[in-house]
């Protein structure tokens, strides 16, 4: 890992809680040579002076060595996708202020023996596979966007049910009747596609998962496919007052128009989360899973 | 089975292929002294004159003894609704004009000697358990209507997740979130309710089964309750952006605004399907399920 | 409910951290003027002298109004087993002495409280759906035994699939494929068949599931059937080699001839479990299945 | 491709409809330069002269450069595992008698053209990952085998339920309750694994599923792992009465003992298959799970 000189803060918005600790974080980095530079809201939570630098979430990727997110995995998928659409490959180490998470695996008790550990260069750097899904209608791509979870196409909630025609690495793999297709990558296999009945991805594994949502046809199961594939969707609609959705990261909705097509791509440049060296993949999910409770 | 002077004959809308053969069964009536009474859309659909009487979907039930529903188990669903609402317990007859159906098992071919047993009483009735919903806001009931297969209670598409809270015969079941929720007879089971991964319920069973769509916490299996118990559900929508909809048969979408509660019952007279007396409820599911294929 | 002069007491086999409460009940019960009479083994844990009316298990059932069963679900089910094959329907209350179990919904320091409201008869008596399951071999009953929760067919450890072909009143279903057949009551259905993907079925539902074992055919899902209706299983074994077994409430296994049947029936008396006034199944539920953690 | 001058051909265990087709290919190979050589019991199907080289299936590995099987999935899947002990990466080309197979998806008619595509090196070789799995006691490899499909480990059919300790990489996963679990290749993945709820795996991703078998544990899904990791299972048996048992492609099994592990690892060569160059494993996975059909 580079030498860290700066280090950008983000906390989760209106998450008051942590505006007591952004000052003494701050001291804390500052006493050890690292200049902290605050994401403008997160410093207005904290009614920061004007001593500290601030940046927009935009403009910090271009001013630090890594990213420090105070909050949940919203708040770490938010700035993860923010990331990776700046083409600037920070590592992230988020800190979670609630309850454990898939990406905040940290609690604010480790955060000063972790950021030692950053420090020391006595950290392991895991890179996240992320997607890029880009809409084209007549030739043209509409809209282009990072996820780090999922894409999923789905249904309006008026409409019935949506026939969704799916390829991969060009070739035909099937139309899926029902409320939609998830299209997730490890990272987001244990967010919806699970509740969905898709499987565990690890992190380490080279692929996405594509899985129907409450599909017609009962034997379309999940199906895990190369990451290096292309997967394009393209929605059918029968009836005018039928409509498609595609999601990305459960945040930004777009309605499809009849003809659209989505373009679902690895993103090349992969996110980069700091760890713990003790961090395990398989502990985070027997402690969210309760896999150790009977 | 009472004497049957008068058929009410409904087809599925545009069904041209259907119109042919309204004639001929109208005839066929005729000659064994029924007489045949068309449904307005149904007469126009095979040009017939003004010879026959007709009806609207809405009067039919009081004018005959018995409903003959040409098309789909789309059609048959939309009528067995409207007899449920008329409070009439008409006995139908579907013949698919497609593949088999689970409420039109039978075929055009074998219309003919159905109604033969018809007329000889040699025929089997079948009741189904029909739900009745209710949307209550603000202490009055806003919306009421019948449903022969589910209740869903749906998140927006461009909502996150809702949050159901569930009680049953007045007892709290669970807060569900997730997708939504279905809540199906055993007519509705082998619909929706199956993509979203609920069990069959034979139709011989008094009893509803409450199936979480796409739950967020894995644990939250479909549960069968009594079908004398009412269920009632709260949606519960943090953001103000947030919507939950309404859906029954998946036909008729209603926005739930905050506050709403949907109450689900057994509707008092149950649907009441003919069937052949060879008729099979399992035959029906291995062929539709492919159950006997390899 | 009927006087209750004679109580019945049966802890789990070995359970020494009942031994010291054993002493404690009999006190408690005889200053009410209610008589304690132990089962054997129980008596024997508890190191009582010869003061105590002692029976075995086959006996009890004869001697007493009510049975006490101090352990966890696992005990619950063999005595209720016990008492569904004496024919009497004695009351049965169930004590966990290690964490809620579905039919032993009360703790140690309930107990006293729960007798004190039987004596009062202020309880709730629910009773359960028990089966009865039978092996045909050549005409003739081999076996017959009783259970609460389920009847099993399974393939041997060594066999790669058995062929189970099944009816339903005398109607044919299907031929599974697969590791087998659950045939679960409402209480089992909590227990394997959940494992299995079953439904949960309220135990007010009067009926049973049929739930295939990892069924090749992936449209042969769980079926709810009227309880009222005969199973009859006849597995078809193509391989000498290859085995099947039959297993009541997972205890007592049976290997399967070549042409036996296995009938499963709806026993004729119910079990009755007392349950404090407050009970409800669905915060059983709630706290077994974890639906309110997030 | 290498230049093909020698073809091993294996037929199913006494398929006697394939034994007249035996004399018409090897006369067909024999017309264009090719030997074919046949394995000793396929031979004997045929009543073939000695005119032609015969060996058995552990030879046939050293001698031949291509194999050719026909018959179904499970003589494929018996030969890819002999080929893969052999250590020889013979590439395999399977024909299905019957229906279509995963593995033998050319049927009879298509066998000549795809010989003609083979002798003009115009085909695919798709490699496909295999497993290796050993049983070690007391520090000594006991059994070392090849499996194509999976390596399955589950409980005795007269056993309630085995506990397996799991870890990946020598990192601990899970103790897993249930009926079993299942370690499956890609290429396994649409077997058992399917049955038992696991997700289809695409051959060209490199990763193996961990698939639990009714687990206790409603949590407890599906996990997809990079292929390079070392999977080590331990059956905990707390009974003496109960067994455990590993199962490779269905068909060898080895009962465990107290203390064994069972280990599973990439096997360092791949089985290679033979693929017209028209072949998609997509339209295999929709004709054999009839995802077009309504």
């Amino acid at each position: 890992m580079i030498p860290v000189t700066r280090i950008g803060i983000v906390a989760k918005i209106r998450l008051h809680s942590v505006a007591s600790h952004l000052v003494e974080i701050a001291g804390w980095l500052e006493a050890r040579g690292v200049e902290p530079v605050f994401e403008v809201d997160t410093a207005a939570l904290a009614a920061l002076g004007t001593r500290h630098r601030r940046a927009t979430r935009e403009d910090l990727a271009s001013l630090v060595d890594l990213l420090l997110v105070l909050g949940g995995d919203g708040t770490m998928l938010g700035m993860a996708d923010r990331m990776a659409e700046s083409g600037q490959d920070i590592p992230i180490l988020g800190v979670n202020f609630g309850h454990l998470g898939f990406l905040t695996d940290l609690s604010w008790s480790e955060l000063f023996s972790a950021l030692e550990a950053v420090l020391a260069g006595n950290v392991r750097i895991e890179t996240r596979l992320s997607l890029k899904a880009a809409v084209c209608r007549a030739g043209a791509v509409v809209t282009r966007r990072m996820a780090l979870n999922d894409v999923v196409i789905t249904r309006g909630a008026l409409s019935r049910v949506i026939e969704l025609s799916v390829t991969v690495g060009g070739e035909f793999v099937a139309r899926f009747n029902g409320d939609g297709l998830i299209i997730a990558s490890p990272t987001g296999s244990t967010a919806y596609n699970l509740s969905a009945g898709g499987p565990i991805l690890h992190p380490a594994v080279d692929a996405l998962v594509l899985t129907p949502i409450a599909p017609h046809t009962l034997t379309n199961r999940p199906v895990v496919i190369p990451a290096w594939a292309e997967v394009q969707v393209q929605p059918f609609v029968a009836d005018p007052s039928e409509e498609a959705v595609v999601t990305l990261d459960g945040q930004s909705g777009v309605r499809l128009e009849p003809g659209d097509t989505v373009s679902v791509t690895r993103n090349p440049s992969p996110v980069r989360l700091v760890h713990a060296t003790s961090h395990s993949y398989f502990e985070v999910l027997r402690k969210k899973l309760k896999w150790a409770e009977r």
